[in-house]
């Protein structure tokens, strides 16, 4: 089922994974305001390309995509918290997100901060209750390592901070990679290995998932920066040409758009070399570093 | 020795916890500004009284401070993250905290914001790294799970948001109650039952507690509020009578400051008798209960 059509089974995997945020954000005993400001960040369209990664590499272990659900779901929880906190007045200060009002210029700041807040703290409860349900305590526990590890002072957070004081300031090549290994790589790195943990991979198959992760990472940011520069901003649901008003150093900008693409065209395959290195069927893994890469919003 | 003198005793473990922190924070490969602004506001001085619940829940139950200190402190960085958080412009707007310029007024909005989520992220990353080291997996994820629980929309976070939206408004005791249990009761039971389930202690073991900790919690916000009322500027280094000037419902506006004294004794004495039930020797949980409920800043 999964290696005959990875297309149509990703997408399956992502009508589950929207389906388990939903429930997940039923009403409970928390604030209204609270819920419906995390309800309407979380269920805003994301692509999913972070919990998809890791049932890809869940399943491509022998982990059935339905039972790594919540981990899957907490990377995407931790990736609505971050861009509900990056959109606020004081970071980057938007007024839209895959086309509709960001969370504080609905809700207000106050509650998207919070909203940020129980997004985060929610996204580790899952993993907790996630390895007490199933029994693979050492499991959930690396997991929840790798992934406070990965999103926050020396990773995703560092990253987004590193960010905000390049503005307006000429960084090069390196340093721009740098922070975008942090803000944006770290978090999809350790999707596609979380979801390999949850199945008991290897060291060895950690370690190759890392270079794709990391290869995938960097691709994802150059094409973001490309799309930025000439996507279409009805396409892209996002003011369009914001990193040039903001005098934001970008791939393009540094390199230029053609050897930009060229270079996702490279990272791609170089990600898809690692791959080879599982010496396993990887087509789920091939077909999200394609629709990762080659996607137009 | 801790049951000899309790007070000597804890006094040393607030040595201990200040030290794990300054050691957490030293120099790594995150961002100045980030670690600068994390630090200022974790070191600023603070009584240490959730990560001390933790350490003496721990010992009351067999397991020795020194072990359970990554789990206490995390606590603590939980509990810095939330005001961190609160002072901001967006939310409680406070210029002064523990004597000295709240966090964004040094940093900037940004940083604070940051290391707040920085901080709640570390926490999390402190019981993972502590479960996986001294093998005790099971315990670290319900450690995690309660942490998260206690912290998020249906604790901590979701208390302030009540907190702000009750700002004007005349509320009633209950839903005052309601609002401080989320706010400020769910993360000092927790870290009561944090201790103990890192010792292995029983689930009759933790209901007692968990009896002890939400006593405590009402006790300490009422003493907060008479404070606000009473104290003095100086010594509490925040301004005092801020509660009056947003016109936020307090215990003692609801019940008198007389009235409001005697029911923290009331809890106190409460709080005791849980502690009765555990059947052994817990005179540091008693002497910490004393210095949280009779204290002057």
């Amino acid at each position: 089922m999964k290696s005959s059509d990875p297309r149509a089974y990703l997408e399956r995997q992502r009508e589950a994974i929207d389906q388990y945020l939903l429930q997940l954000l039923e009403p409970g005993e928390e604030p209204t305001l609270l819920r419906e400001a995390m309800r309407y960040s979380v269920t805003a369209g994301g692509k999913r390309l972070r919990p998809l990664l890791t049932i890809a590499a869940a399943e491509t272990f022998g982990l059935s995509g339905q039972r790594v659900l919540p981990v899957a779901c907490a990377l995407e929880l931790i990736h609505t918290y971050s861009l509900i906190h990056d959109d606020l007045p004081a970071m980057d200060d938007s007024a839209l997100r895959r086309g509709r009002p960001t969370c504080h210029r609905v809700y207000g700041e106050a509650a998207a901060i919070l909203a940020g807040d129980a997004l985060l703290t929610l996204a580790f409860e899952l993993v907790a209750g996630y390895g007490l349900r199933e029994g693979c305590f050492e499991r959930a526990l690396q997991i929840s390592l790798e992934l406070a590890r990965a999103s926050g002072r020396r990773g995703m957070v560092g990253g987004q901070l590193l960010d905000l004081e390049s503005e307006g300031r000429m960084i090069g090549l390196s340093e721009l990679e740098r922070i975008d290994s942090c803000k944006t790589g770290a978090l999809l790195q350790v999707a596609v290995r979380c979801g390999a943990i949850a199945a008991g991979a290897s060291p060895a198959v950690l370690k190759a998932l890392s270079g794709y992760g990391s290869c995938l990472g960097l691709a994802f940011q150059i094409t973001d920066d490309l799309l930025d520069l000439e996507g279409d901003a009805a396409e892209m649901g996002k003011e369009v040409g914001a990193d040039r008003a903001r005098e934001k150093a970008t791939f393009p900008a540094l390199l230029g758009a053609e050897a930009a693409r060229k270079r996702t065209e490279e990272l791609y395959h170089q990600a898809l070399v690692y791959l080879n290195e599982l010496e396993r069927p990887a087509g789920l893994l091939q077909e999200l570093a394609r629709q990762l890469v080659f996607r137009n919003k």
